[in-house]
């Protein structure tokens, strides 16, 4: 990518979307385009808000099929779905915008935040500055993912929560496959090219297990049969893979992964390197690819913040998801927790929770707006609706080989259905198609898991 | 992406699949993976040869239809051929090999080539060098994009030969109708950000100016309507566009472009910078996104060839496709013309004739070794089938709005068939279809253009 620079000085546009007037509708501003603040997008009410979203990915991703992208099983493109599609008025309506940008502080006694337009290529030199004056704020710019301070997991290691992450994991075990093809590689050095390292046994880990495995098992046992004997998958957990899920669950998928041909590790890294990571117990484990997924936790945007955290370190909401603090701000989604006043646990940081917070506060931020809540100090007098109540639908993970987990148990204690195999899998698959956003994404999903299932994955590396 | 570096050292692995024996197969060594070699690679014989082949990209690239996949009207994979499907013999055979490397020499007195593989990610540290010997060896590492030695056209602009330059095309192209969003931007500077020149008017540059326009036409309109008004595309030409077409289709194309909004500018480009271009006339054009598809020229790998050139600097070959200094040694497509002495014009840089190329080569490669002639230095004594004649086919353009031309003339002179429009259109798209290698991607290809006309243009940047 060539760098290209136009002579323009930095803050020469520094310019504003200034507060509304009369007559003009309420703006809400929202930060992020993850599950939470998409999820809110696309229930606003156009009629009564215009809208305005600031992030720095222009769209969507389904992050539970994301693994699947890596291997080619599916394309990168039915993962994502433009902002621009899931809330049209972003597109069409005079004075909702979606910008392309990092939110750089906000300054809720004004009303207003603070921008900086992204220009990942140098289109400008320096940045474009600009403020967005809002009626009501969306902070729903997500997490990060935790490293828990490890030296050298930002350096060498590939997080899987972004589509770019994943063509990257996928261009270097393309690569590699290659390279190990090389005449005079020695053994030790193809099997450690050869080496895919997922660290953290979440569901993500374990379906990026179950997908390596399967990519192995039928496209590089096809396609690179001169280096198959030397691909090998290790999974490593500090505790038990899986988990939050029901016990029987959990054997199923140990076995069943075993059986799959993935190396089940406990342990607990100390160290990375480019070529090998070190754990507690001093062993050295040389990789080719490593692919961390232990979670995530408060984002350096969210860490900055001057606003009152919840325990965790993420923004402190109450019941209706408000920032109370200030007037017309709330949280949602992986960057918002519960304040230790609420007397409410955290909710786990996964993608129903974020969809549902968006879905509760979109709803209620529609009342507002019909109430005469919807402009900027507007709400204090008007009643609210009911608090946001979580009731967890269930957990899904696939293992590879057409078989997933299907856990529909309300918490970790609670009794209820867990099933495991083909039938979850097709549970798994149906789910999932349903639950992607737009139909021509529905149409490639299943288009692509058609064309996998016949022709295999696509081996091109560009 | 991060830089992973080994500890290794340049060469440590130095090494080399050594000159076949007596017992083994005879192998076949071909550098490149275009439509010449694609095409030799497919119907090479692999019961009488063993096959390697050595590219730095690991695909074939549909090129006709790249300019499609820089707006979104196709996937990149749609696009794409794997080299290990193209001939499967490459993953499956135990002494066929796919390589990812350069060549850097060849030695046609020994029977053998340099290599070193390629390591974009800086996965080693140093190059692995490694030689390979062979018995027959065809040269079909294409041509490289002409600049005219014009200042600023390799820092700037970007090509459309690759599916990496209609990525880049597509990421600006989004990046700037993003940015051209941003609250204060000034007109003229939107105007620039979306100005889309393309330097070339040869069928490249005309079919991606067609797909540009439908793009905006259809998709700007509806997705970026803020601003619409300022995306122009200009199409600059020294000379006439689609010059080796029909007069009356030249005309038509002239016509249908100027009403699709495209500025047909007569000029030659004096000097381009990061933000605007000088032509020789002395006026400026400012761009956002400038594609420079202006033909192409020889390599610096065959310009560094100790071998015979044609006119015009190609690999010098007689008619039967082979370099005829050396033994065993041929050359094919773009990077291969005939030598003065055959009398004979040098063929165009076209898909059409690289690959009747390759298909007239690997005919002839296979009846050489069932007449005992396969081994290196045993061509000698066998007779040689007939020598290579083209005959040109037609050709095609579409220029956007389901309109195309197709010309059938055997060459500029001669009278024929030529017809431009929606018939045209529907010719161009099923010919084309029917032509993708692979039946994954005549599906794909089917799909992709069943869903922009269902759906639109996906927009999604990452």
């Amino acid at each position: 990518m060539h760098l290209r620079k136009t002579r323009r000085k930095t803050g020469e546009w520094a310019s504003a979307l200034v507060a509304t007037k009369k007559g003009q509708k309420p703006r809400v501003v929202v930060l992020g385009t993850g599950w939470a603040a998409c999820r809110l997008l696309k229930d606003l009410n156009t009629d009564v808000y215009d809208v305005v979203c600031i992030s720095p990915r222009n769209h969507m991703v389904f992050t539970p099929l994301l693994a699947s992208t890596c291997v080619g099983t599916l394309e990168f493109r039915s993962v994502s779905e433009p902002v621009r599609s899931i809330q049209p008025a972003l597109s069409r309506s005079p004075d909702s915008y979606y910008f392309h940008a990092y939110c750089t502080s906000i300054d809720p006694m004004n009303h207003a935040v603070y921008c900086e337009a992204l220009d990942d290529e140098g289109v400008t030199e320096g940045n474009w500055k600009f403020k967005v004056c809002y009626d009501k704020l969306v902070i729903a710019s997500g997490a990060e993912p935790s490293t828990f301070g490890i030296k050298g997991v930002n350096e060498y290691a590939t997080f899987l929560r972004e589509v770019p992450h994943a063509r990257d994991i996928r261009r270097r075990l393309l690569l590699n496959l290659m390279l190990s093809d090389i005449p005079g590689v020695p053994i030790e050095e193809k099997e450690r090219l050869l080496h895919c390292v997922v660290v953290g046994g979440g569901p993500t880990g374990v379906e990026f297990s179950g997908e390596l495995s399967d990519f192995i098992r039928r496209d590089v046992h096809e396609k690179y049969s001169h280096v198959k004997e030397y691909v090998h998958v290790t999974l490593i957990e500090a505790n038990e893979i899986l988990s939050s899920f029901d016990v029987r669950l959990r054997q199923y998928a140990v076995n069943h992964l075993s059986k799959s041909g993935v190396k089940l590790l406990r342990g607990v890294v100390k160290e990375v390197f480019a070529d090998r990571l070190i754990l507690n117990d001093g062993s050295t484990v040389p990789y080719g690819v490593l692919v961390w997924s232990t979670g995530v936790g408060p984002s350096n945007f969210v860490k900055k913040l001057e606003f009152e955290k919840s325990p965790g370190g993420r923004i402190g909401v109450d019941e209706y998801m408000r920032v109370p603090q200030f007037e017309d701000v709330y949280a949602i989604g992986d960057c918002a927790g519960y304040l230790k006043s609420t007397g409410k646990p955290i909710l786990p940081a996964l993608a129903q929770v974020a969809e549902r917070q968006g879905k509760y506060l979109g709803a209620a931020l529609n009342s507002l707006a019909l109430a005469g809540g919807g402009r900027a100090g507007a709400a204090k007098t008007t009643k609210l609706g009911e608090p946001f109540v979580y009731r967890h639908l269930g957990s899904m993970a696939s293992v590879g080989r057409y078989k997933a987990l299907v856990d529909l148990r309300e918490n970790k204690d609670a009794k209820g259905l867990s099933w495991a195999g083909i039938l979850s899998w097709l549970v798994w698959r149906s789910a999932y198609l349903t639950r992607v956003v737009s139909w021509r994404n529905r149409f490639y999903v299943a288009v692509n898991w058609a064309t996998t299932f016949v022709f295999g994955r696509d081996i091109s590396r560009f």
